[in-house]
């Protein structure tokens, strides 16, 4: 997949998606989808003001690039998250069929990789994971540390 | 859990929404939430509909019994499904901490089951499956035949 601006300056973007979560007291997590590169969809973690689980940064970004390009398929994207995908949100990107999935922090209680199940992304789907990896995590940290 | 109306007549609810999904020519999987032996929330898939791979039966009824309870836990709810969840839907209903699922017939294609890994649901969701499964199953049979 042709890749002119690098991965870290979409992770940038992802994370100030994070950030607005941040400051909106939510679990601060931020995706972003790019096509063409060209960011499509942007989105943060909403559960607590949508008061729903199903609300991750990664669901509203596939909801949001589906629409934009008007076919579910993402098979053409890349999505950039701060933290690596839970199982809900690597199923969905399962079911979306992405080109790369490229995140940031590892999630070492939730995060899909725990099941050691390749066959949740789907087998065409590029993944790439520890861009900005301190950043991403230092702010889920901060935002852990803060609720103590 | 207090169950004082049959699984049976509650699947027959999901199964009115699958056929909803069916004559609209959606893959038929429907669901309802009961919460005290209410339904209060019904959904079918609309994946065509909406354009959007998360937009499954589950992740509606999730959403939709969420905001009915003004609680993003539904731990006091029974799930009802025509079909076994997939990878994404059973990480939501993991996030829901859902009191008990009660799914009509296997998916053996996409269903979490195939992943053999018990952690995908909360620990405390009880799991019932088989209620009308050959009612389930058929209406999804005849969907593919019909498609071919």
């Amino acid at each position: 997949m042709e890749q002119l601006i690098s991965d870290e300056s979409f992770m940038r973007e992802a994370l100030k998606e994070a950030q607005k979560a941040f400051d909106a007291d939510e679990v601060p997590v931020g995706a972003i989808v790019v096509c063409k590169n060209q960011i499509i969809a942007r989105a943060h973690n909403l559960t607590e003001r949508l008061n729903d689980v199903t609300a991750h940064a990664e669901m509203q970004a596939i909801t949001a690039a589906a629409n934009y390009l008007s076919g579910k398929y993402l098979n053409e994207c890349t999505m950039y998250i701060t933290l690596e995908p839970c199982v809900m949100c690597a199923g969905a990107i399962a079911w979306a069929q992405l080109g790369k999935l490229v995140y940031g922090a590892p999630d070492t209680k939730r995060g899909f990789n725990l099941l050691n199940e390749k066959r949740i992304l789907h087998p065409k789907t590029e993944v790439s994971s520890g861009v900005l990896a301190v950043e991403c995590g230092d702010l889920i940290k901060t935002f852990f540390q803060k609720k103590r």
